[in-house]
């Protein structure tokens, strides 16, 4: 059994000191570069056990502003609603999406009736017109952007203009209709394969799920081309979806600042991998596999 | 239910004709840019059926010459030797790879003896010298290589000097350990997340799933950081993996050639979405992301 990227413990050597890997370089970074999320900035959905009754939490953060805030002021409304509580993942594509809500919200006369007060949110909200800065840039070449780096701890595209959020693995958008406004935010879809990022500045990007995405990514798949699954008993029930604020026993999390040193040395290391397994680096990463590392707070 | 990109069917106007769609090419392309898969560079990988009793068939392309032929040479001799079957997939890590062969492999008084005459396969395979051409290029920028484009089919990356095949959802690559000639093309994996394009020429890409990817991508992922299941009675059997001409009743498959005027026409509205649901497409599409349509055969 070989388990490529178990890499082996950088021997001693008597010649060179061993450059930090780019998961050392996270291991030793110290507190202070570390950022604290709000728990009024997460969600927690609570999937129905699965089949050998282990329970299934996904562990969602809210996109900050200047980003898609209209969307995720609906979703604050919804989840503080419990809206989605009986409701379920009724749609699973591969390589695609996961996607949850109101099943039967096509046919009006089942659809669950949305919680007043939700906001007609214009399309103009998938950009943002400040071109917002971080610190730190991501210098790869990007394929849909002209350039793209981090911004409290989001991956984000740049124009000269204006900038936005990306899909990547694990990112939360909002699903619509063709009317660029028609979502409100209550039928939400998680990425599940490679970075679909054709859907930049078309989808409003509202979230990541920062713990638990095996249970949105590990489903079964519904039928092609759309994966909505064909009996509703495949459907996965949402037990509840609720802000952290109600969960008394959620850990804390942080991520690690994106305008610190150690991120730095964190993007260097993962663009050029110096491990003992690698033969070639890249010397290059793209946005959506420069991860952010995220972990509970000890 | 909101089902974004079930785009709707473009409605006849009486102004402009609708520009068809990246899926209406594809649908709408002459028989004669299609290229048959010759069953001889296919493997069938029959897992154990699901807990519903549904059969779970991969059917799996080998990559062609002048790309990780060392490799393949051996997989072809352990698929001819029945040497998979029995085994299992044993490690799924999300966002990563589910990998199979031989669990016990890595104790040496359990591990399955390999066939006779697999060859050790040097690292210089990673990377063909040939700058191997099609004539189709991919213009978007790539953050790991300074070109990309399309040999026979297959996504391959590019210097002034050599070509090699990339890390792709469903492509299929040889496990090693530290040491690069390490790996027979015993252990396999198939990449379930986001491209991990920095494997690119550090790993053997040998192949790709062309049809059944939902039961490797779906697999219960094992604990981290490794996705190694702790209980082998998580790990899915493989009845058999055979060489695709001992399956009587497999379907014969096409691929979309990469040198014809559909493919073309294909990666254009790819990276320029036109279609209603659209309202800034990108312009432009990453090699991963721009998928060769492969399909069953009339």
């Amino acid at each position: 059994m070989s388990l490529f990227f178990m890499l082996a413990a950088a021997a001693a050597s008597p010649v060179a000191k061993p450059v930090p890997s780019a998961g050392e370089i996270v291991a030793a970074s110290p507190a202070a570069d570390w950022q604290t999320i709000a728990p009024q900035d997460l969600l927690v959905m609570d999937l129905a056990s699965d089949a050998a009754g282990r329970p299934r939490r996904v562990v969602i953060q809210l996109m900050p502003p200047p980003f898609s805030q209209g969307w995720v002021g609906n979703i604050r409304k919804l989840a503080g609603a419990h809206w989605w509580d009986g409701l379920s993942v009724y749609r699973v594509q591969d390589n695609w999406v996961s996607q949850w809500g109101d099943g039967e919200g096509e046919d009006k006369s089942k659809a669950k009736p949305l919680p007043a007060g939700l906001a007609k949110v214009p399309q103009e909200q998938y950009v943002s017109p400040a071109r917002v800065m971080s610190s730190q840039s991501q210098p790869s070449r990007d394929a849909y952007a002209p350039s793209t780096g981090y911004f409290e701890g989001w991956p984000i595209a740049y124009s000269t203009k204006s900038s936005w959020p990306v899909h990547c693995y694990g990112s939360i958008g909002v699903a619509r209709d063709n009317p660029p406004d028609s979502g409100t935010g209550a039928e939400l879809y998680a990425v599940i394969g490679h970075a679909p990022r054709q859907l930049d500045r078309n989808l409003a990007v509202v979230g990541r799920v920062i713990e638990g995405m095996q249970h949105l990514s590990s489903l079964p798949r519904g039928p092609a081309p759309m994966g909505v699954y064909a009996n509703v008993e495949e459907r996965t029930p949402i037990v509840a979806l609720h802000p952290a604020t109600e969960v008394p026993d959620l850990p804390r999390y942080e991520y690690l600042s994106t305008t610190s040193g150690s991120f730095d040395r964190y993007a260097e290391a993962s663009a050029n991998h110096r491990e003992p397994f690698y033969v070639q680096p890249a010397g290059g990463i793209d946005i959506c596999n420069l991860k952010v590392p995220v972990r509970r707070k000890k």
